[in-house]
């Protein structure tokens, strides 16, 4: 077997540096005291131990290997090659049980001493350190009765015949990737188990990702990334990239992060919009782009992050903005119709360990005048002046009252007072104190905001004089429109809230892989 | 007509504001001046003139409108709306002749004195300024002989009944719609026509992006996007977002921008590399990520920006890094083969404006050795020393004689010395000097650098120590690989660049919608 393995080695990590004499020599000696006893006894020398570092040997074997999640009764009898992770390992008399895990999926592999397999392979295999990378040499079992439990693997077993570690893991780990994985959901908040809180997690990353909700969540926002796309490029829209290093804040001179740029100064953009609208003004009709925000806000709350990727899309119409704010609207269905269907699987495995009520939508989606909104609120008790933003609490609240009215947990907010919203909103044509704006919701919490933006410089000036902005400073923004410029609206879309509040969860660093927040020391160390 | 079209309104801006009472009474003030006769005889009153700020009023018509592409000889006679931009118009005695264009298309409009279109509309519509934005209702018609000259619709044409300006185009371009879609091919080169050059191109931005050859790059480059997000989701790769906000330098200490990051200080992120490692031990096997990727390095060149788009991927694989670079090989040759089957119109677009060799490339790619290349170039004159890093010129003379050779303008490199690359390059197991690392070239300049990383921690420890670099510097990046990490390898792909040199285009800021530089002041200032 040694011959057709150059990867195998000895435990010893130096002996790789030896020669191919001297690295015999030093298995031979290392076999011996693996074993404890004669060498001789051990028949699985050859099928088992660490592998040397996978330096992408020229004699590297060239081996078929199967996936986890793939293994199905056709390859019952079968010898396969398997790659996974150590998840558990447990010895019993003379064999060991193993759960092999690959990414979100599991199954047993069992180590049982026979003819081929000798004692101290089955202890090897015992002592592997959870978390480790092995290679599997099995054959693909059936196993009966009530199957295996706690495996997605729960009839079929592997019969190990080889078993190598190809990564050791440490064998203390800062988390346990069970304990991470516990259910907590509200039923069992008087459990006595061990949890694993959110620094901790945060502080381990690379671990905590590891957990089978955390496979699914990442995949989950991979899909609303491809839905998006997908939705809006059929429409015709055009992908493009906008800078992040702007000469002035973008919003305002507030909660923006300022960056040094040779012997200046820059700062980082809290919205690609202006971009976006150059692009309109530009002729390219309907873009969308999907890249970093940036906010520095010092809010250390559940649902904000300085540093989030945002979802843009800005549009052209012809002669109303609701062409586009119902084109946006469309889009969320689609959305929350591909994850529906493409990954009910995943959103599965979150509930395993969340708790997930499932995402109600109405098709078409419901839109609500604000001020209807209000005077929601005001039958419930809750006052808002008409020329006043909802506050947070408002916003759920209202979430509460239109999921019990419509049975709805996405719906879209239309005709903002015009008081409340940046300079570039247009104002309503019928109505002073309104303009042309809407927020979209998700379990009360919003998720876009969007407006048709003045296309015409002289009602821009205004407006921006109304708003005490200096005009110099917008001179470039304002000069865009002074060439031709399609009426257009558009709207931003935070991509961690949306998955947070489609699964449900209860904190947006569960949906950013690497969350960044003000509490630099914390969630930076980490982070290289 | 003026009831059928409540968006109507004189000329003059401030008569919006008024009642529909004073509107009426101003209109027809406005129109005895427009006539400069008796209002009587003008046939076409209500039929043209400036529409009011296109606000979303709640009458806004609702009318179906064509696409200048799409209208073809099954509409001749039909009646079409059609919005667009008037592109030039020309008065000839009883006829205005209009071109109208959308995006890269363009058709040609005719305006004709007849019983119900008078001379004032045929003036009105010779004097609308370049640029702006018009809605025109029109009879489809049939073009005899050879055709319009210089339209894309060459066989149709539009007989004009109604013309409305939608958004006025100041009447001082800054540049010239055709000044700047000139062709700029070599052959040209002593033409005496007047050429718009790089610095106003970028300082009117907007404008220069109405160019037929912008629309095509910008579209080929949101696919290229596209195409490699598809290819790499078909093979099972996760689209992940990696933090842009980063505690230290992710490569090393120099061209890192420094940002304020509320009390303390954090950097921009020279790469996604290290998070998309983290991504791997964290078991998400293959991810891409698609974002912004800064380099403070003050060049001035062809070929640098300071912000760029970086295509980047890692991926686990068995046993041999090359698993890894044949599939990015592939995966760019799938990008060729969508650019040439799906954007073969915007190639020639760009081709009408700049000199466009068709690229080449090999299925499956060109692997050349790093030591073969170095004798390649040694036969033609220029030694590189076997453990030095190909200088930018010796990257092109390689490209040419791999051109000359192969056929193929785009290749491989493999196996760089050990030296030139980062200290988490994985070494090559059989040459101390050589290391498992690749660049890929197209048209002899480097778009992708890659490699196996290590994934063992004493051995990057003691790689990074070799580097001089500070190890608790990069605790954290190494601590990642402490819980079992499978072998992995990766790239990052730079966006323009790719899109630059499939086209042939001689410099990046032809391929950045908004490019970035060190000369601040110059880019920064047309962009807020």
């Amino acid at each position: 077997m040694v011959e057709n393995n150059p990867l195998e080695t000895p435990q010893k990590g130096d002996s790789k540096k030896a020669s191919k004499k001297e690295a015999k020599k030093a298995k031979k000696t290392e076999r011996k005291s693996q074993a404890e006893a004669s060498v001789d006894e051990d028949v699985s020398v050859g099928k088992y131990g660490n592998f040397s570092l996978i330096q992408s040997n020229s004699q590297a074997p060239k081996r078929e290997f199967h996936d986890v999640a793939k293994i199905d009764k056709a390859l019952v009898g079968t010898n396969v090659w398997v790659r996974g992770r150590l998840h558990t390992a447990r010895a019993r008399g003379k064999q060991c049980f193993i759960v092999l895990r690959q990414q979100e999926f599991t199954i047993q592999a069992l180590v049982n001493v026979c003819e081929t397999v000798s004692k101290m392979m089955v202890k090897f295999s015992s002592n592997i350190s959870k978390e480790s990378i092995v290679d599997v040499e099995a054959m693909v079992s059936e196993v009966g009765g009530t199957g295996v439990a706690g495996c997605t693997q729960r009839y079929i077993e592997l019969v190990v015949s080889q078993i190598w570690v190809v990564s050791v893991a440490a064998s203390q780990l800062p988390l346990q990737i069970e304990d991470a994985s516990r259910p907590e959901k509200q039923e069992d908040a008087d459990s006595l188990n061990i949890r694993v809180n959110q620094d901790t997690r945060l502080d381990n990353r690379v671990l905590d990702l590891r957990t089978p909700a955390n496979q699914a969540i990442f995949r989950i926002e991979a899909g609303v990334c491809r839905l998006f796309r997908d939705v809006l490029t059929k429409k015709g829209f055009v992908e493009i990239h906008t800078p992040k290093i702007i000469p002035a804040a973008s919003e305002g001179g507030a909660n923006v992060f300022t960056v040094s740029y040779f012997k200046g100064s820059a700062y980082l953009a809290q919205s690609p919009q202006l971009y976006k609208q150059m692009a309109i003004a530009a002729d390219f009709g309907k873009v969308f782009t999907i890249g970093a925000v940036f906010r520095a806000e010092d809010s250390n709350t559940h649902r904000h992050l300085t540093e989030f990727t945002g979802l843009d899309l800005e549009m052209a119409f012809h002669y109303h903005y609701h062409e586009v704010m119902l084109t946006i609207g469309d889009m969320f269905n689609a959305i929350f119709k591909g994850l529906r269907d493409e990954f009910a699987t995943e959103i599965d495995i979150v509930g395993n360990q969340f708790l997930v009520e499932p995402f109600t939508f109405l098709d078409p989606p419901l839109v609500l005048q604000y001020n209807d909104g209000r005077a929601m609120l005001a039958e419930a008790g809750v006052e808002i002046g008409p020329e006043d933003d909802l506050s947070t609490p408002a916003e759920k609240l209202l979430g509460r009252l239109v999921k019990a009215k419509y049975d709805t947990d996405f719906y879209i907010l239309d005709k903002y007072p015009l008081a409340v919203r940046p300079f570039y909103t247009m104002p309503d044509p019928e109505n002073k104190t309104l303009s042309n704006s809407y927020d979209m919701f998700m379990r009360g919490e919003e998720v876009t905001s969007g407006a048709q933006r003045i296309h015409d410089p002289e009602l821009l000036t205004e407006r921006a004089k109304h708003h005490g902005i200096e005009l110099e400073k917008i001179a470039a923004y304002i000069d865009s429109f002074r060439y031709g410029c399609s009426p257009h609206a558009g709207g931003g879309i935070g991509l961690e809230r949306v998955v947070m509040l489609y699964l449900g969860l209860d904190n947006i660093r569960k949906t950013s892989m690497f969350p960044r927040d003000p509490k630099l020391i914390l969630v930076l160390k980490i982070l290289v």
